[in-house]
């Protein structure tokens, strides 16, 4: 495989996708082969997947009914998109990847965290885990008010997640600081208070000197 | 947990549906609590997933990816149907389980059978294999001319697996008739070529016995 896997990971409202977008432009800009894509989802199968997920559910599916949805969508974006585009030489930018699934599932939700691991080395075959992980750190208080504007300007049926409160939202931080000292050397802690401009130089530095 | 679990595996068209409504309505007339559920499926949020599973998709989904599709139905199923029936000490007789994993996406489509146990133990939180599996036998050759039959007299968008062709399902066979070597005990092996009230005596007659 000679491409670069980078994901990003944060909670709600922290800047995720505004940044991946910058970060898209300016390395085509500078001639990468660069593609962008998210889980769940990056995959026709896998978005039908997401709809599952994301939208409102009554009754609620569990952690683990969720967990195990979200590894038939990674699935389905690992052999349809992910899989191809590392043999392809590209570096991919994905929204949300397998340390989403271990901070809300794992350590949120309460499934094993070694099944986590087994499960995901099994869809990706082997220990594919991703080059670098960029993590947006932001008070989920700040997250879920930015989050809040949004919906009320868009369209938005996506809301299970946002809908869960701060309590929760909290716990999801919580389980990202701890997750993260998991793999030091894989992380890369951002301020999601810092201006955009300021993360993407911060991305970008990192970027040619480390990936 | 009180309850017993009766599972019912079979190709396409060896007649387990109408087997099992009949064994249903001798067993409610006999005084049981009985539940009918089916997999994929038996619970609001499992039936939704189910869709996905038993329609056309395209690309196609490989055979992990349903592994995965099936064990979060499966779970969904089981927190909200079968481990409150089981409680209830209710009798469930349900249409395909987990062996239709192992056999499907295991046997035959080369998904790690450990892997499915492991996932299966944890969604059922333990080792909560049915009481008793009756395995309907039949030449996949006679099996797809009655499916045949019946979808051109039914409006029918469950075709996936129906649509995969003898080949597969003569594999499919074979995987079953393996699988149940694994455990004679609990594997009950009837003739799908047998009429059904034939099938029905032998199963209330077993069940007496041995349930």
């Amino acid at each position: 495989m000679k491409g670069r896997l980078i994901t990003f990971e944060g909670g709600e409202g922290a800047g995720k996708s505004s940044l991946i977008k910058l970060l898209h432009e300016a390395l085509v800009q500078k001639g990468f082969k660069v593609l962008l894509t998210r889980e769940p989802g990056g995959s026709i199968g896998a978005e039908r997947i997401r709809k599952l997920i994301v939208e409102k559910n009554e009754p609620d599916f569990d952690a683990l009914t969720e967990l195990l949805l979200l590894m038939s969508a990674r699935r389905d974006h690992w052999i349809h998109t992910l899989r191809p585009a590392l043999e392809e030489g590209k570096i991919i930018l994905c929204d949300r990847f397998i340390d989403s699934s271990f901070v809300y599932q794992g350590y949120v939700g309460g499934v094993d965290l070694a099944f986590i691991k087994t499960a995901y080395e099994i869809v990706v075959e082997g220990c594919v885990y991703p080059d670098k992980t960029y993590y947006i750190d932001l008070d989920p208080k700040v997250g879920l008010s930015r989050v809040l504007t949004r919906s009320n300007q868009t369209q938005n049926n996506e809301t299970r997640f946002e809908q869960k409160g701060l309590e929760f939202h909290q716990r999801v931080r919580q389980g990202f600081l701890d997750h993260i000292k998991t793999d030091p050397m894989r992380f890369h802690l951002l301020d999601g208070k810092a201006c955009l401009e300021e993360n993407l130089r911060l991305i970008l530095k990192d970027f040619f000197e480390n990936i």
